[in-house]
């Protein structure tokens, strides 16, 4: 504990590691994957958080509840040189410091009186930036994870590169949705497409429509299938929380389709999906799920727009009929766009009833090659 | 233990269950997979075997073997009226009664001295049934599980409902290898596809033509691709074990083309997949891997003749060139063919690499509807 200012008592390397795994058991959405650790004056880990989703706790006062309910029961006790004051906090993204719909978790962690802050990711983005400051102010040790372990807040910044990316161009997080046979036909020559995934598939989207703010399909998902694009539950009610739902496209929408119900609904009139995502922005929608179809999925992914992808496979072969997306002018294979399976939360990979489940992000674009 | 003369001291639906449980950790190919589990007077479970795959032993083999060693070791010891004579053997499948690369099963039982042996699937087909009638010739109690538990027996049979389907018609179990994008692609469309999938995967298939007696390609593959068809291990060098080579189609394949190479070579001048199949078997393949491409993978899915799958699946979009299949033909959903994920052996679905490797089978026809 000798030299540097920033000297820790513990293994930034291991317990960053451990607060990153902890953030990816969150979900992707409106609010990007966090993890926080507590460390205290031996080094020892005494709660590990992590953030839910957008609504629920942020993950450093999911570990500072975790704490104070240990002090309270005594089974941490606090002694001379070893008491809040002495102790970390490891978080993989800089604190907030703004009221949404939870308090700023700088209040929380100062209230709390955890004398140092390690964090990886720095907020360079929006209004709940500047949290590493104000600790600072209030005589706080704040450490800039990129000072000690630049591997790992790398990783840190890396965990949600894509919360990042949608943040910096002011447009919601987008989940996209696609159910598919496994040769990747949505449905046969003579449109038949119900079913080809199972209940089980269907009921798993609608997880994901219910943590969205708003469910987006084209005009010709609409005049082809009529969808209410509501969320819903296994019994088949809606979900208590609903989207907002958004039609695209240039075509009217007739005035009886079941997409307007007695909902929110937005027409937005443009091909863009840009132009798109800056009115469903406008209207305060922070993460947007495209539910398709072919067209609009082509369209979103060409323009590099989408942040995960729950593809659902249907264990069919029909060799023929309607392709998931329209040709995307790709030409040849170095030119394709490419994913990684992303693990957070439920796993990359799930059986889904009678489908598998696969849940996938951007790959992120290779680091700079050094010039020479 | 009164009455019937198929009473057990215990309860068949339970231990027949664990020995079909047993059974699925082996892996499919020119054999069945079978699961077999003995029990004591008591009805404790003594030994639970499976077995691993052609050339290995068989599951009533492996758990005697097992009974042996724990015999031999005092783990296990004979009393009065619980030896050999008073135990049951529960197996997935009659016992063969003939000598193929291991020993017939039946004399195996004999020679234990194990009193009740009972079957799940009665093998209806080849040289090697009769172990039952066999068995019973030798005074043991034998009893057809479908007189006891008939749910069980049927459950039995269903865990290799296509390899008694390709016994029957005297044809190879078939392996079909797809490696396409999440769209469902094999190639950009300036034809590249090199590579698709990564290491992990190619390393993974071939472990599965390593199993193989015989791996199959169409000529325009040989033509595109110019393959070796050889099963290689992670290093780069060929594999112990090397299947026959085959290419199927009616144009020449050029005489310096790497698949004839120094390996044993068939080319079969047929673009009928059934001829195919008669030519394999007539050469002693028991298990054939279809490696593709695209127009012989839509042959034999065609032709109802693919037994399992392996689905690689990189992680990318290309959203136009080649299709992992070609036009099957189908019109309509309820034409398409319908497969299920199949968790036998390594799990139905497991990351590899940067990939997903999907291992699924065909779905059983419903059992038919009776009539009123
Ligand atoms: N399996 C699945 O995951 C899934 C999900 C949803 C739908 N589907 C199926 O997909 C089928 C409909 O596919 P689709 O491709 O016709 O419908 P779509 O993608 O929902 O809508 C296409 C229409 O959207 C408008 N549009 C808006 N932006 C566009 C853009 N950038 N590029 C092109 N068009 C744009 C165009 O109509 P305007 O002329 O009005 O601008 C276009 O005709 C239905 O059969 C449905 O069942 C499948
Ligand atoms: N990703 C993968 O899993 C994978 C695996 C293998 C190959 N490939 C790719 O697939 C491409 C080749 O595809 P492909 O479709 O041209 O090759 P293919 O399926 O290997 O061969 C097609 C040829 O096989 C013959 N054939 C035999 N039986 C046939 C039948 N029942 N129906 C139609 N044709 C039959 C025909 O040639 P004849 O005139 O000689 O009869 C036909 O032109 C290559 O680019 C290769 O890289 C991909």
């Amino acid at each position: 504990m000798t030299g540097s200012g920033h000297s820790l008592n513990f293994d930034l390397h291991e317990i960053g590691g451990r607060a990153i795994a902890a953030a990816r058991l969150g979900v992707r959405g409106a609010n990007p994957i966090v993890g926080a650790i507590v460390v205290d004056a031996a080094g020892r880990i005494l709660a590990v958080g992590h953030h839910r989703g957008a609504g629920t706790a942020h993950a450093e006062a999911d570990a500072l509840a975790q704490l104070r309910a240990d002090l309270d029961s005594g089974r941490i006790d606090i002694r001379d040189g070893n008491g809040p004051a002495d102790w970390t906090m490891v978080v993989t993204l800089e604190p907030c410091n703004h009221t949404g719909r939870t308090g700023p978790c700088t209040h929380a962690i100062r209230d709390a009186g955890i004398g140092t802050i390690v964090y990886g990711a720095q907020d360079e983005t929006g209004e709940a930036a500047g949290g590493a400051a104000w600790l600072a102010a209030q005589g706080r040790r704040v450490i800039a994870g990129s000072d000690v372990d630049p591997a790992w807040a790398a990783a840190a910044r890396r965990a949600n590169h894509r919360w990042f990316a949608a943040r910096a161009a002011g447009r919601p997080f987008t989940s996209l949705h696609l159910a598919q046979t496994l040769d990747g036909r949505i449905a046969a020559p003579d449109g038949t497409s119900q079913w080809i995934t199972g209940p089980a598939s269907r009921h798993h989207s609608h997880g994901v429509r219910a943590r969205a703010d708003a469910i987006l399909a084209g005009t010709g998902t609409i005049l082809a299938d009529d969808p209410r694009l509501t969320a819903r539950l296994a019994d088949g009610t809606d979900a208590h929380r609903q989207p907002l739902r958004v039609v695209m496209g240039h075509r009217d929408v007739p005035a009886d389709a079941a997409v307007i119900g007695d909902g929110r609904f937005l027409h937005v009139r443009t091909r863009d999906p840009r132009e798109a995502l800056r009115e469903l922005a406008s209207v305060g929608v922070a993460h947007a799920m495209i539910e398709g179809g072919a067209a609009i999925a082509g369209a979103f992914l060409a323009a590099d727009l989408i942040d995960e992808i729950w593809l659902y496979q249907a264990p069919m072969v029909l060799g023929g009929g309607r392709a998931v997306v329209v040709d995307l002018g790709i030409e040849t294979l170095a030119s394709a766009k490419r994913f990684e399976y992303d693990d957070v939360g439920e796993g990359a990979v799930q059986r889904c009833g009678d489908d598998v489940v696969l849940h996938l992000g951007p790959a992120p674009a290779e680091p700079a090659q050094p010039k020479n």
